[in-house]
């Protein structure tokens, strides 16, 4: 592409994650927004500048019909925040690759997505390759903490024989969906029960880290074996949402451990809860490789989860429009790197010097 | 290039990076060390197994003919372990990439060797692309911790402000050469007097690291200040090659700060000295980026340089492998991962999944 057009790109979804990347958009040079495109019909036809409580308007309307936003702006870049899943994520992707625009999306299954669905992984990898563009899932976990950080890290290694990474995060900032899926507020009782009926959760993620880990190290994983447990509040802890009395549940304890030979290789362990400063645990991402050298890189606080994904949505642009055409991962493109100049100088079709 | 071939390797240099790099891809599957090559007449026609004080020869005797060895080897990679500058390098990269093999350099000037030697990187760039191979520098500092990490972590940032990064490391286990280089066991006054004559330089790399990280943020910086002083020792430190009574330097302590507009916008960080420890100094690697969101992340110790460097060097084999031709640079390619299966596996032609 001639790096003198701007970059266009069209959103897809306008809830907290979409509606970040929009307000991060407007403020790059050489990116144009063209489109917005979102699933709940109460917004169709709705300012994005409205929907985002701007004071001006922005000239671009909520669609609700996504082939004819992709037609009338045939954007090169289609960033995706509607959903978690590949199954919800596979039909809005087909659309934008027949479209011929490279897709960045945050689900958190597409950081991986041969893992649950590599049948779709597959027809999406050929779909790209066939429209010349390239597909690839980010986020701050996964897509970032505890696998694309990870890997890099194992790079200063002779060899690794362990990995344990941690991420422990406050959910304080969240609202009820978020509260919900990890069990806030509910009884230990009711913590197990919304296991069993699947309304509690606690991350998706891990098996996509684990595989995008694996990989990279050129490890088989036999296994892997996750445990839920609810994390028990000694104290009050109250948000604008939820108040948790002593001997209810402030969050989930999330963990991941994947097998090679019996031997336990790589554990993730991701404890998120609402205010966890209240009975003074630390907050912070924690990655150690055990190994020749042992590697220890720890950040505190933790890289903040909702504004890094929108970030790194955002940033992968360059990486994404300059990388080969398929369905790809973090771990098979260059790093991230926040966009402070014209996105066109990041572009490629230019020595790297 | 079919991946049930092995990787064929020529390491150039036998000192101890060179060495570890042999050592290293002897572990490795899938990799044959087909070649070594040596500046060091001294060592011609020795087995490397000799050179290295193993048990047995390992079949392959170290040449003073670069031409000969990869004419006669044909190797896939070069990995160039005999110098730190540009000026030194070019010879044998450019004896390499005229037999087709891709180079990974550790000279530290070839992290980014448009800011030394502009006119010498355009023409390795047209060099590698004429023969289809690629060009990389790579090392723990610079190469990693001071610029790939930093970028990547600004992959998470909406904006930022500025980035300070500090590497605090420990040269007890270093020889002579890095200690002279470094004004150890100096008067003040003759450490200030090194530094006039040029014995005394500090760290190579910081105009490379802070080029590689504008580049990747889409930065123009304006200058570069650095700053060059000794680390005066209160007690005595004492190494297998040097003691240092008090009064004297135990190290440098050597800055780097980039500016834009006037700004200070990356600050580099580098004290070197023996045995921080008895001076109740911690050796880490701190990374903080100024902005929004801020990060901080920190390693302790730090990453050792010698493994670290040596490890990168092999560990970037695939990736450079996999990468489209021309010269490039970290910033620019997939991370590194440690090769813990057959590196063929991790050769391109395939979906990432």
């Amino acid at each position: 592409m001639p790096v003198d057009d701007t970059v266009k790109v069209v959103v897809l979804g306008t809830g907290q994650m979409g509606s970040g990347m929009i307000k991060l958009l407007l403020q790059k040079s050489g990116i144009d927004l063209v489109g917005v495109y979102g699933r709940r019909a109460s917004r169709v036809g709705l300012d994005v500048g409205q929907v985002l409580g701007l004071d001006t308007a922005l000239g671009v309307q909520v669609s609700h019909d996504l082939s004819a936003v992709l037609a009338h702006t045939k954007p090169h870049v289609v960033l995706q925040a509607t959903c978690s899943r590949v199954s919800e994520a596979v039909d809005e992707i087909t659309t934008a690759l027949q479209h011929r625009a490279n897709v960045i999306s945050i689900a958190e299954e597409m950081a991986y997505p041969a893992y649950k669905a590599p049948q779709s992984a597959a027809v999406l990898h050929q779909l790209a390759l066939d429209h010349q563009v390239t597909v690839v899932g980010t986020g701050i976990n996964p897509g970032f903490v505890l696998d694309l950080l990870v890997i890099a890290l194992t790079g200063v290694c002779w060899r690794v024989d362990a990995i344990r990474a941690q991420r422990v995060n406050d959910l304080s900032p969240y609202g009820p969906a978020v509260l919900t899926s990890q069990g806030v507020g509910l009884t230990p009782a009711a913590f197990h029960q919304g296991l069993q009926d699947g309304t509690v959760v606690g991350h998706y993620g891990f098996p996509e880290s684990i595989s995008m880990i694996a990989r990279a190290l050129g490890w088989h994983i036999d296994r892997i074996v996750q445990h839920r447990e609810p994390i028990i509040s000694r104290v009050t802890r109250a948000t604008p949402f939820v108040t948790i009395e002593p001997g209810r549940t402030a969050g989930c304890l999330h963990t991941a451990v994947a097998y090679r030979h019996d031997e336990p290789v790589i554990t993730l362990i991701h404890p998120q809860q609402v205010h966890p400063h209240l009975e003074h645990i630390a907050t912070g991402d924690v990655i150690d490789i055990h190994g020749e050298p042992p590697v220890h890189f720890a950040s505190s606080p933790e890289i903040p989860g909702g504004l890094g994904t929108i970030a790194l949505a955002v940033n992968m642009i360059p990486p994404v429009m300059n990388a080969a055409p398929g369905l790809t991962s973090m771990a098979a493109l260059p790093v991230p790197a926040a966009i402070m100049g014209d996105v066109r100088m990041l572009l490629h079709a230019r020595p790297p010097q």
